[in-house]
């Protein structure tokens, strides 16, 4: 089988990652190519895992001829334009999470995709998790029956730098829209409607800098399920990460991943281990089977798992749960 | 010490559990009569427990000197007039849930407790259940920090008849009413607004009643938590009953109570028991602690830790949910 | 039905524990009179629950022709002469564990019980505790095919006084006897060889008294099982008491009961609480079961579920246990 | 750092493991060259992962002067003389586990050791394993106080081929070793008397073998604490692996792992997933751990985690065990 060959646009944390387990985890592709608008972050990465090329623009990078596929990994508002050079220049395209936050953006390179027949996957990471692609794949088996209510809870360990907040788009485009991906993936339905309850809670300087740290959000779905995500900034206890789906046959619930699975028992009560810290140690087996996801799309020309629509869909639940947090009424779509 | 000396209005399901209760597990009191709009009913069950005397009339028994406390356990639409005439000849109430559904009826209630100065408790009996009493003493004891999030998740395994759909209010008013009760309990807090999502998943005819039997209801708390109640009129695993609280320090969360705490591996998985099945099996100790709470608070001359007020407040909320439900609109209380 | 009129021999710990539920909790039985070496505790505890009779001499007791069955509740030493003497009166007998430590002596007693042919129990209270039960239940079901492996894992929260372990038998009489009548209970069949492996570790104290705190005793079944058994006397997070049983088809674990079910997550861990902390609050409802168990018995005249020879056997295979423990090899029964 | 350069001798299913793991897992390693007595499989092996060179005989790998360690993986018999002659050579040895079933032949390849200076890990892959090693380092911590009772559960889903139980050397040194080695490593202590209870129940053809098939063996350590460990050649439910121990402090539980960590509920119970089926799937990341800390160690100058008397000792335990299977009686060490 051929090797896949990949360039990378951007080698921040997520760009890092990527490639450390491209390289490394993944099997069928291999880097050849990395940039970085700062060019010594490039080079040292490249030098780290021995990647032959480093461009100092990503232009020369979507257009080596040699390169196959690229990851967008560059800073949020650069994903979109990227992304479109990149698949107007006949490559297949991994791009992190969000696209964009402009709809139009968005379209163009739906558009671009389809124009030019090459395969496009969002990093909605998630999907890829033992546990939650189980409950996806319990609910399509028809185990539970027909979906009645969905849950999903997620809480961060710590909240993001203010800096963050004031650039992010805000808890429902930079947190909630895992969950939005989320709850489409498991009901296997569209969002019709939401609902938000959103308060400040957490931190003051959060509220200052417009944004809710506190957030449940309500969902009417197509199929005539109806759902919740509840959202909290801090967790003290670590990253907590639960779904549920209960049907007309049953329910399943996933439960969070842990270092490992001993109990302690003493005078003090019985304890376990609390949630594994951050997405870097939760989600990094879903890293690689996204990863590798993408190359086996590639190579036996199979629809990705997360397609330029699924990138499109959360942003625009996370638009409306904005709205609805503005105009405390709730939203459709 | 005196044995509290009891009288019961209603011999149906209800009436004969708590007889059952006061005359053989609650200490400190005794029934000495019991009245049914069915004398037969009434009858029967003095028969089986011993109860020395049997009225035709609930009046009758409300003015019997000998009486310190009435149980109020007869159909829905006659607790407040009962309760209210057993409150104005000197009896101490306990009175099931709900007390009205009209607000001036219960407030004329509430007004007659005061004036009388006697001991008033509604049967919100989940308040006494070990896993919620002590969700809710940790939360008071502060070792979750402000509370931020709560969350109800209560299902009936099956819905029940649409004869008594029909008449009971609905799903807010005949079972989320014990939830609404619930999220009180556990945030110390009030709600200060409702929004309802509400759909007919599980039968048509319920639907067809005026009724939903799938819904989830979003909170606002004064003290600035949120929370959420789902509800479903039928888990096919069992009556589902669990809750949770999430804060700034911590989070606890409730399980559902089983028949024994074993595990099963075999081929085919590895089981644990369901959760009890119904209401009667969960919260049998519940309404024996709920009792022998009622008689204690008139021994000792505390108050009830379900007032009259408490009976009120659920109401209230379940009449915003519905309203809620109705316009698709948030809606304050 | 007629009510059982019981007698009650010994008013200490145990004889109350029995006489409260007897009064309070069993249906279908009173207790009619007490006795008690020491005349003050047995008329205290007739005071309490309104036990019209107390007599200053268990002969009298047992001779009572109104008395249907009488429960020994006194010391360990006088338990097979009382029972003697009871059932040669013709009363049916509760007795608590063990019968003796002499074997002749129990067998004089189970000599009797046949003669007579009244109803006879002994005090293996653990056999009504829900999740044994369930455990036996689904063994004898052929759920997990033939037993192979039944583990008992038994450990007290804090050592006896010194003084009791002096007069006690020591840890395989007063302990882990109740572990050999569970393992014939669980695996339904007898035990025919132990091998002892004691030690000191808890108190040297224990030790200088000829007595042993630690020990695991691993055991072969008639039916070709093999079997082993763990006790602590000082396990500092409470009463350790878990079984499993592996067969061919499955396997099965009993966990421990708790005061709730509750699950508390803070920055430290994630916490469940510990085991209730002794015999009286774990075994409570069992204590309740084997009483109901043993009024129905007579009854319905049905054979009791833990009958003389239980009552024996459990005796053999500690002092077998013993035997092996002092001469560091297998002992055969 | 200076990548270590591995040459493996054996390309069966544990070397390929190794390879693939070295090759894709382990950093600061490569695979240099592979040898089996069936060459087709060594070239097939090196085909795959690209290792340069295949030799016809483990005598010139372990002589080529570019290679700094050797991985034996050949079959049982020939692992002490491959090991000595590696370790003569003046390599770095890995070798798999048993060294060897005859002491003489273990203590040569311990004095070569000793006496060349090299380092030399068995493979004693569940030290790796995170939960044990997490028990093993909450006793070394003192958590737990001094422990007094370690128990190991190890059961296998499917017995070997007979035609493996023949030559194995019995289930004492093929399967119980592991958990010879996991007391040890668990209670920071030796072994220094076994009892054994053995008996065939799962297959007769293993007792025509002259091996049982279901064993307890009870254990004496030198720091005064007793152990139990219990295996079984078939637990239908999957690979069963856990530890408990238990100490003057506390008590630490690891329990199996599992595919994911959903729970489903349903009309016919609780289901969570069953262990994972067999050690490939269990232990595939202690593999990859005890990879890397042999590597680690040549790298950085430490002692191996595993080393040559590591390897001795189960040994010795487990013929001790076998011992007392065919005596009937305890065997001291």
């Amino acid at each position: 089988m051929k090797t896949l060959k990949i360039g990378v646009v951007g080698a921040g944390r997520i760009g890092k990652l990527h490639v450390a387990n491209l390289m490394t985890r993944v099997s069928g592709a291999t880097v050849v190519a990395v940039t970085d608008v700062v060019a010594e972050s490039a080079k040292a990465l490249a030098a780290q895992f021995g990647i032959p090329k480093v461009y100092g623009d990503y232009c020369e990078l979507v257009n080596d001829p040699e390169i196959d596929a690229v990851f967008v990994c560059s800073s949020t508002d650069t994903h979109s334009v990227i992304s479109y050079d990149a698949v107007m220049a006949g490559k297949h395209v991994f791009c992190e999470k969000p696209i964009d936050f402009d709809l139009d953006r968005i379209n163009k390179v739906i558009n671009a995709v389809d124009q030019m027949g090459v395969k496009f996957q969002v990093g909605f990471n998630r999907r890829f998790d033992r546990n939650f692609k189980h409950v996806r794949d319990t609910v399509q088996a028809g185990t539970i029956g027909d979906p009645h209510i969905v849950m999903v809870t997620s809480r961060d360990p710590a909240p993001p730098p203010i800096s963050y907040v004031k650039v992010s788009g805000g808890i429902f485009l930079d947190m909630m829209i895992h969950d939005f991906d989320m709850v489409r993936y498991l009901s296997g339905s569209e969002v019709t409607e939401v609902y938000t309850n959103g308060v400040v809670l957490v931190d003051p300087a959060i509220g200052e800098a417009g944004d809710v740290d506190t957030a449940i959000v309500t969902l009417k779905f197509a199929n005539g399920a109806i759902g919740v995500i509840n959202n909290s900034r801090k967790a003290v206890y670590g990253y907590d990460q639960r779904v549920e789906v209960f049907g007309s046959s049953g329910c399943i619930t996933a439960d969070n991943e842990t270092p490992n699975l001993t109990t302690l028992y003493t005078e003090n009560g019985v304890m376990r281990e609390k949630p594994l810290y951050f997405f870097l140690e939760r989600y990094n087996e879903a890293f690689i089977a996204e990863e590798q996801g993408f190359v086996d799309a590639i190579a036996s020309d199979k629809p990705t798992l997360v397609n330029a629509t699924d990138g499109l869909k959360p942003v625009l639940i996370a638009m409306a749960a904005k709205k609805s947090l503005e105009t405390g009424m709730p939203v459709k779509l």
